[in-house]
């Protein structure tokens, strides 16, 4: 079933009005008078509609309102270093689809990206966008936050904050991601990767210091989009999603 | 530890020379004399060798031969109906990093790319040299081979020689990978994913009659691209790789 993300207010009424890029997007589609199509609020809830009227606006009708039956149980975070501009987008357009719970980027001491205030504010539009534009063709009940935090510091405190914070380092060959996952509370997770040239001995041994479990992802060397998707489809299926 | 891909036949000698897309990749990273390099007969054994000499070829020495240690323990074969171009040719450059046995490429009854007899030629050679570019980076030992099969009844029948064969479907809810894994001898693998419009039914029931087990990847709906490189990090991680 099609799927449009509206303001959560808009689903309080029995009506709902598509319009601007919603109804740009109903029209691409060739919606019709008596389809049904899922409206979701982006944050879990979502409400079965039926098109009554097709134009310039869509008017639509609300037959049942339930939780989304597609979001994770565990919410796991990306904790991404900031790559080149199109590796990002790649992993906020899949790990939307894997189920991310947000995506989360920061500098690292190895980041060629170092977009300036004004750059940035247009990156994180542009970002979001990728997310619910993912969010909406995965059938995701929730539209992951991409986020920016500002120091790497900053990105540890965030992620520890979880129930369990993993970081992947090519130079670790001792702890496995199994090892990390075992007996651990899995409610929210943290899934920290590096940048292009990789993290800095130093910068992993503060995540550990932080709280951070430090594990291999196997004895290949995975490019920095890939770690993360890799990881994150593990997680997936250790917390019994597949 | 830089790593170039020779003949098996040029690891029999104490000396090898570089020439040609190696000789140029060599000049490119600005190899010196005495630095270490591995060489790999791109299917799984490999020699530490110093540089003796540098210019238009590369004379390098033996220093010691060994089985690769990067190749996983199972034999993972991807099977993906063929999609648009640049998406198998992101699958080919992320399945050999994350540690594909082979690439398989086949047409389904949804199929939109339909290359003739000598654009597939051209197609192969690029695909291989992806792959090769790959394995190279990752520092695998072992070079997949991208195969393409002439019909889908073909791809299962070549599937399902594998210790265990998996097929992805949206439609399937019931059956998880985790039990299609569990008890499942891991040796050799075949995960099998549909095209840009999904599989049809009929092709499910087919592959279900020639062996294959019908698994759901959650309940988010993955791109064509996406769910095989989901299922093999899921693999790699279920039989002990990290």
């Amino acid at each position: 079933m099609t799927r449009f993300f509206v303001n959560p207010s808009d689903l309080a009424a029995d009506t709902v009005i598509l319009e601007g890029d919603n109804a740009r997007h109903a029209k691409v589609l060739r919606l019709r008078e008596g389809e049904e199509v899922c409206l979701s609020d982006g944050n879990g809830e979502e409400c079965v509609c039926r098109v009554e009227s097709v134009g310039e606006r869509y008017t639509l009708s609300v037959l049942t309102r339930r939780p989304s039956e597609s979001e994770p149980a565990a919410k796991v975070s990306i904790y991404m270093a900031m790559p080149k501009a199109d590796k990002l987008e790649h992993v906020i357009q899949k790990a939307t689809e894997l189920g991310a719970y947000e995506i989360v980027t920061f500098p690292s001491a190895r980041c060629i990206s170092r977009p300036d205030d004004k750059s940035l504010r247009n990156k994180l539009e542009r970002w979001q966008k990728i997310a619910v534009s993912a969010a909406e063709q995965s059938g995701r009940g929730r539209i992951p936050r991409v986020v920016y935090v500002n120091s790497y510091k900053e990105a540890l405190m965030r992620g520890t904050a979880a129930d369990k914070a993993i970081l992947f380092y090519e130079n670790e060959h001792a702890t496995t991601l199994q090892m990390a996952l075992t007996d651990a509370t899995l409610g929210t997770v943290s899934l920290l990767t590096g940048p292009e040239g990789g993290l800095e001995e130093k910068e992993v041994a503060e995540a550990r210091e932080a709280g951070f479990a430090v594990c291999t992802l196997g004895r290949r060397i995975l490019r920095c989009e890939t770690a993360p998707l890799c990881a994150l489809s593990v997680v997936m299926y250790a917390t019994g999603e597949f």
